[in-house]
């Protein structure tokens, strides 16, 4: 389906219907418009990969959190990596990669405070770093492995030697989170669904051990592989996960909240972690934190996982799915761990060489 | 029963057996031992009187936690305010006040590390200020008061200003943190079990507005009195409170917790907050505490504390029961909030005038 699109259409997916639970095919909707064009001052982009994340599903309940909620009608809210096919604007030139807020469709026109970089730092457009891969600014080197630096070295604060442990280890988050952990010095348990994940996470990105939350039973393998206790634990999860981590925290020890992927889809809101009390006795701390609030270090942490990139010390771990009309889907794919590592959709080559 | 034993006698409550769920008569038994005598170096003191606290269910438990459990056939642990009655250590006169650990007996000689202040910092022997009531001891200027005052301004780290929101607020120490975030500048609520507890709060403690949970709907009244969030949640008592607050935790916030009185007797686990994942998009932590890491601190925070006593800015909540047979009703009376303030067992006058 790539690339098929006539030249003067601008396809879209807008969300049709505010979910009740699971996402479905009905969520979503296709809308073709015409192309927009860059005035004065503008920029026009060809998207070429969309991004797809977890996050996406708190974006379609009509109730207000970090980001507003996206609207009936609206084009889904998406990052995006593509092309500058016009500019009028003196900091781009046609041939550079962006990224940016570009949602689920072909082209768009990023809003003044986006190519400024006075708006929300989480809807900027920025350029691909030279000799990186433009996908990877979805991944690795955009808001991704930005919230894997801050959640771990900021909130998470690890030390050499500490024990770290990571729910979705595998995923997008997950898989910098881990990496970066070891770079830290740290001793780094993976917990991923599936045995393929787990031997994944030991033997290609060096963890010091995994768990199979599908096959193992998580409180029991986490108090064989962490005797001393749990000092930082990363949670893209919730759930029982969340539970089994918070019972064996170490004293002093530190739970960041990043996502509750196990709850984003429930219709009723599930029991919280019964283990809480842990953390008094514990004198332990729990905190979420959101990667916007670090916009003015953006530039330091993307220039220190670009040289992890380049040194091997960091892998991509990229999951591309292909075609415009396979969005929602692959979307959709993430809430059964389908993937491995960050999930991109690929809409389109670079029109320009 | 005051001052009725006799002389050569020391009454003494020992744990006679684990408790499933509520405490009950059989929890403890009376036994009597000859009194202790004080040998080299060591004082003998008479416990005049003795405390009673929620996380006392806890220790009663057969599980490693903030301090070791209390083994089955010992004496109850509890601090205690007495006098000395023989001393053979050059720190203490007969006549003095010390509070120390000195359980639920009439008489106790306290271990060296307790006189020499090597031991544990939650188990030293320390003099009753000059000027204070000892049973104070016990409450504001003891390990109460500290709990109140680490808590408050350490962890939840209230700025003038801020909304802070405490449960449990008629109780020992939330009604210290209360007027310690008063003292701070803060616009503070109470929640807290009965009109009568609430009136107290506001009249008499000066707090900004009470919430009585067995009358109100605690969300509805917290989305009116704090419309802008909660800053500032200090938690004493857990359960569906604990998850209404963090449902309207502000950006930021900072959710303290220090007990969880509504589930120390619980058979099972009961669900932990819900609303956790708020924590996330609101920046948010939760964190727990144990006072005795502030041992170092102890001088300072009590001479503030007793200089706001002084200043009339903090006022002393005690309820004082009488008799050494009633320490366990005493005890478990707690849990059904049948105090108001800082709960202790008045045993013995002291001895030498």
């Amino acid at each position: 389906m790539t690339n098929t699109s006539a030249s003067n259409i601008n396809q879209q997916w807008r969300l049709a219907e505010r979910p009740t639970g699971m996402l479905d095919e009905s969520t979503f909707a296709r809308h073709d418009e015409p192309l927009p064009t860059a005035g004065p001052g503008e920029i026009l982009v060809r998207n070429c990969y969309l991004s797809v994340d977890p996050a996406m599903r708190g974006w379609l309940n009509d109730i207000p959190s970090y980001v507003p909620p996206v609207q009936i009608g609206a084009v889904m809210r998406a990052h995006t990596v593509g092309q500058v096919v016009e500019s009028n604007h003196p900091r781009f030139t046609p041939g550079d990669f962006v990224s940016g807020p570009g949602d689920w469709q072909d082209y768009y026109v990023p809003r003044q405070e986006a190519l400024s970089g006075h708006g929300d730092p989480g809807f900027a457009v920025t350029q691909v770093p030279p000799g990186a891969q433009p996908s990877w600014s979805l991944g690795v080197l955009g808001l991704t492995g930005l919230t894997a630096y801050f959640g771990l070295l900021d909130v998470g604060r690890p030390h050499p030697g500490d024990t770290v442990v990571v729910s979705g280890a595998a995923g997008a988050t997950g898989s910098v989170v881990a990496q970066i952990a070891k770079i830290a010095g740290c001793r780094v348990i993976g917990i991923a669904g599936g045995e393929d994940k787990c031997r994944w996470l030991t033997d290609d990105l060096g963890l010091d051990a995994a768990i199979d939350y599908k096959s193992e039973r998580v409180r029991r393998r986490l108090r064989e592989l962490a005797p001393n206790g749990i000092d930082v634990f990363f949670d893209n999860v919730g759930g029982p996960i969340l539970d089994a981590a918070i019972a064996r925290i170490a004293q002093g020890g530190r739970v960041v909240l990043c996502g509750a992927i196990s709850m984003y889809n429930a219709t009723a809101l599930p029991p919280g972690p019964a283990t809480y009390v842990q953390l008094i006795g514990q004198r332990a701390r729990m905190e979420g934190f959101i990667v916007f609030d670090y916009a003015d270090q953006y530039d330091i942490a993307t220039q220190r996982l670009f040289d992890w990139v380049n040194d091997g010390r960091l892998k991509v771990a990229e999951d591309i799915q292909e075609g415009f009309d396979n969005i929602p889907a692959a979307l959709i794919g993430l809430y059964s761990g389908a993937n491995l590592g960050k999930r991109v959709v690929h809409i389109a080559d670079p029109p320009i060489a």
